[in-house]
């Protein structure tokens, strides 16, 4: 939460529309590159520098343009003042700690969302923004560091595989769209994986850290909750106003993302049931603790106290205690200790303590 | 939960479309059956395989294709292009890990839902996806595995029992979705039985896992939810585009099916209650336990450590004690100490300890 | 909850449609009775059967024909059949287990809401369910068993007292309508009366059933939520249809029934808050006696533990104890418990634990 | 909450529109004034009797009849038939229980809501309710008794201050809301503050009384809002309807009003927090007394149950004890036991209990 | 809370549309301040008196009136007079305890919303009204001291930095509204670092003052809340109804404002959870501890309980107790007490309490 914020307050005092890098640099290497295909023909280059970025869009040819690194304000002005992007796009583009969202300009709309990952210990979700900007047959994604998540959606253009290359850039938009969502899955794996490990160790050997522990999947599902939930919000916003840049056939498809997002929001209501479930869990198992320590202790002072208590009455010093002068005395005092001893444990056994 | 997750994250980095099962495989055997019927006659034929479907599907005679196992993507795909079905419909009925949804296409819309059973022990719920395809004049159900929910819908239509020979496909889906959601009844009573079980023993006799159990319970009655809850949004949707597929007279049949699966969620959140009640008497039967423990602890310190004491007092060493040469001193003591006693034991009573 | 999942399971395999009896037996003797009415006239008959149900309806006589006992599916059938009700409506009149609603049908239309009222003993609520079938110019109403609700009805219209004789059938539907709902300020009242004494219970002598018995008071409350909270959405849909049933000028005091109702839930609302309060109320009893009890086992403790150090100290067998010599050793250690034991009270006093 | 529903309870068998009186008398005496004025004059009378009301309602003057005792039904049946008010509105205005509303009739409306106050001893709320019937360039206020809160419009209407003498009877009604409302702020501030002691309580001496009284204000805030919040609704209603009996001047006092009320509602969820908040506090220091509790009791057992059994073995009878017949022993076992006990309060400091 | 209500309290009982300032004096000093710009010039005049007001509004020069310190009617009254605004929304501005909220009037609108600020230690929020009056062509904003947030703005018309003097006054009312909004996030920064040194505090060192700096915490939470929550409504209510007052282009500016807007709430959404989270940890913190105590207390005893018996046994005066007279009978108890301790420490080991 603290990070997005101190970020966000870096802007606050700066005029609207300056260009700024609100986030963390994520790469050192700024990586652009450019697809163009149709259903005959495809090219692939990478450019060497931000300026030569030339290209013609006509209806024919799909252009996509992909840019991994977005801490250079210059690159992304120069990619905005060629394909004539609105200022508060560019801004938004930079800007790494806003809400999913869909917004619409005169000839081009732009998508932004998460793609989540987990970091390298495997205990923490690390989130990255991608920003999809949609023309008429082109489309500009921005990630934040080279991945490879969209690497199969290239090999699928490059080896025409499945119906990309049949389509236009909307269905381009809904591939890259899918992947991202389709990879929430596993993240919700790993995640739900984490909770269960929780849920073990709370059972059998839980401990101070536990509750800390129950905190930090607590704070993780929310940004879970904020990268997907307002998700559904955007693309629900694209379905109803799809007419100008999605083709009809296709808005089949981007229904199918939408179902996707809904079962996984309904899968970290599920998690957040699980999550708010083991801190009971943990709680109870304090006060199962606690009722532990308490019967140990009781059925130990229980027994002892009254034994005690007789050994001190023989270590009275009257005059007169006959007791003291028998002879099975001793050995009947013990025979008595005895007793009262099995009595004590007979009751624990029935009150189940033992 | 988790199962779901990872089997969807199978499919992540698969381009869409590709037609692949998501779950678990439940059955080998594949059972492909086909009921046609009107008024005056009914034919029903199981197939030896899915390439000989051939029917000829007219406006008189209902056609009822029935597929239990669907881990066969052959099959699948032979049954969507000999009805020409849409590829993202095929998907949803292989992936089995969806929400209960209707979604509309060209000539024909698909219904899928759970239908849910308890499994052979009896203590957990499972659930199974059922897809019903719609088009004019034919119904196609495809289940997981062998059921026998479905046949005494068969019987009455060899039978002539009742209204569905008279009737279209509309009805037969209507037949169809009202035996699933009618069989819920049957698990939640299971399910309330099971809590009212564990209810009893959180009374009678919590031990360390009972909260387990709650919590168990819990997750099958989000599992209850999941399957429940988007149906009803599914058949509400249905109802209000019944134009093309359902005759109107009908569309009252479907709202008592609704009507029902409302009174279910109902159910639901009652139970939801009852066991969010439990969470509450187990943590109060702890409390009171330890209570007891601590009263038995105290009733036992606090008689016999003032006892003790004063055995303590005579036990001492000094020259000069006069009561220890007394001739009543050792009776006098006992007389002391079994006054304290009961005075203790009196004073426990008024507490309300003893 | 579970009685009513057990009954419609019941049905759960039959073919949807077929008349059969959901819910106890409330009665053994069935009456059926008719009244009609107009402003000058009015009639009263009881049917020996329920094949005799002879009536011309007319625009100027009210028929309203009224039958306790609904476990004869026989009757409810040609009740139907006479007045040409639908299959659907008949099976809702027989199913005592579902929701309060309202429906529509082409010239008549069915509401179903529960009469509630309180058991023999006086602790639990009992519901009976009521079904009113408003046609043209007719009325029909059907419950579980004889009661005496009506009965100031049937007086006002015996002795034409109000407007009921000037009014058509669709006033009567309000008159009995109104008496039902009035009557839940009863059953509320009687809930509130015991909520308050089990309140009054908790803070002074609860025990291990009280959590127990505000579960019960929890459960009831929900029963009676169920009852009421459905029947507002009933009585807005017929305020929002009214056009066919409803003359405008009754509209009105339909509204005022839906006041009352929303009313009732407001009021259920506190007894909800009234309710969870308890629980925090026990829960924090708990926790005094607990602690009360470990204040009785500190104090007992921290005076007599070390006194009886001391006593331990001087009953060493020391050969060079000087102490034990002294002639007024003894009374000095007297003397010095006696100031320890005063200290001890004083600080316990400071702590306000005395 | 229990009284509301006794009262209404009176009335459940009775014929609807049967006037009766639904409340507690708050007044034996009743006055009936009346009050015209236009721009230029303005006439004050108290009626001896309500057979008396004789008015002449034209379009250039404004009548103003205020009730205060609404117990006499006889009265308020006159005024109902000389204003030819309708009988439910009759009903509304002597049940002082319902909720406020208003209500549209054909040529006046009804707007009913509670007047709040604080009792004597300052520690409870007390609500009266108020109905104010508008028409036509009348409007008539009932008050269950004498009260001065519209005093001030009295005197404004008397000395011509401010536009109330300028504008008709909606900008009346508007005043009379008005200062119902705002006298909402004075009853919130007194509650606040009596929420602040509580809390000031809960923090420096809590008993057991404490729940009780958190209990209590949780109540008292339950009233509150049961008169605010259906308040909301019921002006909402009134901005959306205005068109027939508010000049579209005078809507913007009525937002203010609205505005003013949401203000009210956002202070009442804030002390329902902080009220919330209180029982947590509560709880939490019954813990920490518990604890302090246990370490007072942890502490002296832990000193003196070793020293206690040091004490002990050199009490033993053995003859071969060579410690006994050192010439230091005694001494020297003081210095053992005095170094135990200073390294018990040196972990106990390090454990931060001392 | 409290405070706003006392100050709103001050009012009621005075004729509405009175003007009184409600709200703490917070300014000696009143600053009345003109900017009028248009691309091409700018002046700056800074107003002895607020009658001096004389400014010639017409549709090529923006003029900007701001005043610092609201508490003088009078001034608000001519500012009031001068550009014709109606009575309510001067009552508004004067009102420094209202929701922010926004609101048209027949030529203009006004805007208002809460400048967050954080006070001198750095512990608290502090929250001034902002009123801002947009009229065609004008602004006029309103604070209730002098502040510096607006400073950059002021310096981008100086320097005609930015776009600022090549627009509107929307623009400028666009300009104002996103800087206080920006300003938010530092707030938020501020209050997410105080929540994380607390729950710090928490884990380390709880002690009793804990709780009620989470109270504190929370409370200051409701206060951010009831400053954006309001907002985010009133942002909305101008993007709905924007024709009269904003050029289409910059509508989008406004949008920016509303995402900002929502992402804010969406973060102190997140603090709540890390909040209501930190009482949890507080609570099992507090467990935790009592659990150790029990612990250490449980240990001691267990242990010493027992030994202490047993020298009491040898402590005992039977004149026949064969073990005393042993040669080797006290070393062998010694060595038997040695074997209980470590007996018991490998039990308490395997129990992990130690």
């Amino acid at each position: 939460m603290k990070t997005s914020v101190v970020r966000n307050s870096q802007k606050s005092g700066l005029p609207p529309g300056a260009l700024i890098h609100i986030g963390n640099k994520k790469t050192e290497q700024i990586k652009l590159s450019k697809f163009t295909y149709n259903e005959n023909d495809f090219e692939e280059i990478v450019f060497k520098s931000s300026k030569n970025i030339e290209t013609s869009i006509n209806n024919d040819i799909v252009t996509w343009i992909n840019l991994d690194g977005i801490h250079n304000t210059k690159v992304i002005e120069n990619i905005g003042q060629y394909f004539n992007l609105h200022g508060l796009l560019l801004e938004d583009i930079l800007n790494t700690n806003h809400r999913p969202k869909a917004e619409y300009f005169e000839d081009h709309m732009i998508f932004s969302l998460k793609m989540l990952g987990v970091n390298e210990t495997g205990d923490n979700i690390i989130s990255e923004q991608v920003s999809i900007v949609l023309g008429k047959n082109y489309l500009i994604s921005f990630q934040e560091q080279e991945g490879d998540l969209f690497e199969p959606i290239r090999d699928r253009i490059r080896t025409k595989k499945g119906k990309i290359r049949l389509k236009k850039s909307d269905y381009l938009f809904y591939a890259l769209t899918d992947t991202i969502v389709d990879n929430y899955y596993l993240i919700i794996e790993n995640f739900s994986e984490r909770v269960e490990k929780l849920e073990e160790k709370v059972l059998t050997s839980p401990d101070e850290n536990t509750l800390r522990e129950i905190q930090e999947l607590k704070k993780q599902l929310s940004t879970l909750r904020k990268a997907v939930y307002p998700l559904r919000e955007a693309v629900s916003t694209i379905l109803k106003d799809e007419e100008d840049f999605f083709h009809n056939d296709n808005s089949i498809y981007l229904r199918d993302v939408y179902d996707h997002i809904i079962h996984i929001l309904d899968s970290l209501e599920s998690q957040r049931d699980v999550v708010a479930g083991l801190k009971d869990l943990y709680m109870s198992e304090l006060s199962n603790r606690m009722n532990s320590t308490m019967k140990v202790l009781t059925i130990i002072a229980t027994i002892f106290i009254p034994l005690t208590f007789i050994a001190g009455i023989y270590g009275m010093n009257f005059d007169h205690m006959p007791e003291l002068h028998y002879r099975w005395g001793y050995p009947a005092i013990w025979a008595l200790m005895i007793l009262i001893t099995i009595g004590m444990i007979i009751y624990f056994k029935k009150k189940k303590w033992l």
